[in-house]
């Protein structure tokens, strides 16, 4: 006899955009593991459960995933609904597919929740639409690590319409806004700054490539997280912005 | 006074995968705009609300985004509740951007509503994660419409450990396929067709990207939507499946 393990997405922060999927599975939940992102509000909806803090900070695990798979296989044996809540998506740069793989190990079954990713929906609440016609005709979603290839894809993206969007980017802004200046794209793309997406401390910043060089985050900004967008639709909001800061409106937000 | 005209993403398809803030968009709606690829359960969540069919037909509007945008605002300066219901995220190949500028220009605020894209929701249906460590590293989403700068995107991505998402890219999977080969990429990285997403007729086929360039679609494929993925995490599911089809159990399916 065993209880059932359920990877879900936190979506962005606000609870409203959970999945109905989602928050039935908290509804049901006796154990919730979640995430340094997840936000508060989305916790509430699991009243009943036993929440345990897993999350991450600064880029290192606070509890291994080797321990997190623990966890899930254990309490699942004892016969619990078990729930790790991942903010975002739990297969978009959640490692939900690691999880996976490790309760399957242990001969469980899992199911996965779908949730929004804030690669997409932190642009929409800033009223900024991934793809437009003529403005951009697709989307590269990566981190700015290191060693990548997205690079060599700045490089091949030169007049190509694109919309760039680099999870937890922020910190690597400079190194990000110089590959697209040394690749040839023009130093007045636009370029945004996303912070804590959907929720109470959303900030936007709008700015240009060559501008995104010598960025300096204010005392708001350091430590929220956040997503950079790179490319030309950054721009519409910005047009929205001027004629009536409240005519674009993204729900919650007003 | 006026209503109120809001964009609301309507998923992949199960109505459990709307965020709780589009199923109450819909359940408040007077009037209903939605498109060929909506869902008829999703429309079932908008019971009193007029219902009118604006869709597309192999990628040719049945009306214009011009007759949509008047439509929409026609109905808001009635005073009533419009629900623009697309398919997917209104901001991720869904052309929202469009209509929110047109109903904008009108003078009338727009409210957005995200939804899954089944960009990253088809596959994770399919037991696939998007990004995996050591496997993916990013993804790419485009059409692959034929002037765009996806190709040479998929020259420069060889060695990158990316997954390339094709929206609506099984009608030109054999071009695909040789710019993949051309471009140097390994004849044996996987791709997985998946067709009606999160619906009673979802299928999913793996192959190779060199078996892509001469697959015929059987009859049962034909004509459904679906989204093409390039990419070694493609074979997750497969070693999942030949395990037991069960085991990877996304919600719903079963």
């Amino acid at each position: 006899m065993s209880g059932a393990v359920t990877l879900v997405g936190a979506g962005p922060g606000d609870p409203d955009l959970l999945t109905v999927r989602a928050v039935r599975a908290l509804e049901r939940a006796d154990v919730v593991l979640y995430d340094a992102l997840c936000d508060p509000r989305v916790l509430e909806l699991a009243p009943r459960a036993k929440r345990f803090y897993v999350g991450k900070r600064a880029g290192r695990p606070h509890v291994s995933q080797e321990t997190i798979g623990k966890l899930l296989v254990r309490y699942a044996r004892r016969g619990l609904a078990v729930v790790r809540l991942k903010a975002g998506d739990p297969f978009v740069f959640g490692r939900g597919g690691e999880e996976v793989e490790y309760v399957q190990s242990a001969g469980l079954s899992v199911e996965v929740v779908p949730g929004l990713t804030s690669a997409f929906a932190a642009p929409l609440g800033a009223g900024i639409p991934v793809t437009h016609r003529e403005v951009s005709r697709g989307v590269v979603v990566v981190t700015a690590v290191p060693d990548d290839g997205w690079r060599s894809l700045v490089t091949a993206g030169v007049g190509a319409k694109l919309t760039w969007v680099f999870m937890m980017g922020v910190e690597r802004r400079s190194t990000i806004a110089r590959a697209f200046l040394d690749a040839g794209h023009d130093s007045s793309l636009g370029v945004a700054l996303i912070f804590s997406a959907s929720t109470a401390n959303e900030r936007v910043r709008r700015l240009t490539i060559s501008e995104l060089v010598r960025y300096e985050l204010d005392a708001e900004e350091r430590g929220l997280p956040a997503v950079l967008v790179v490319g030309d639709v950054t721009r519409m909001g910005v047009a929205r912005a001027a004629r009536d800061a409240f005519l674009f409106q993204n729900g919650g937000a007003a």
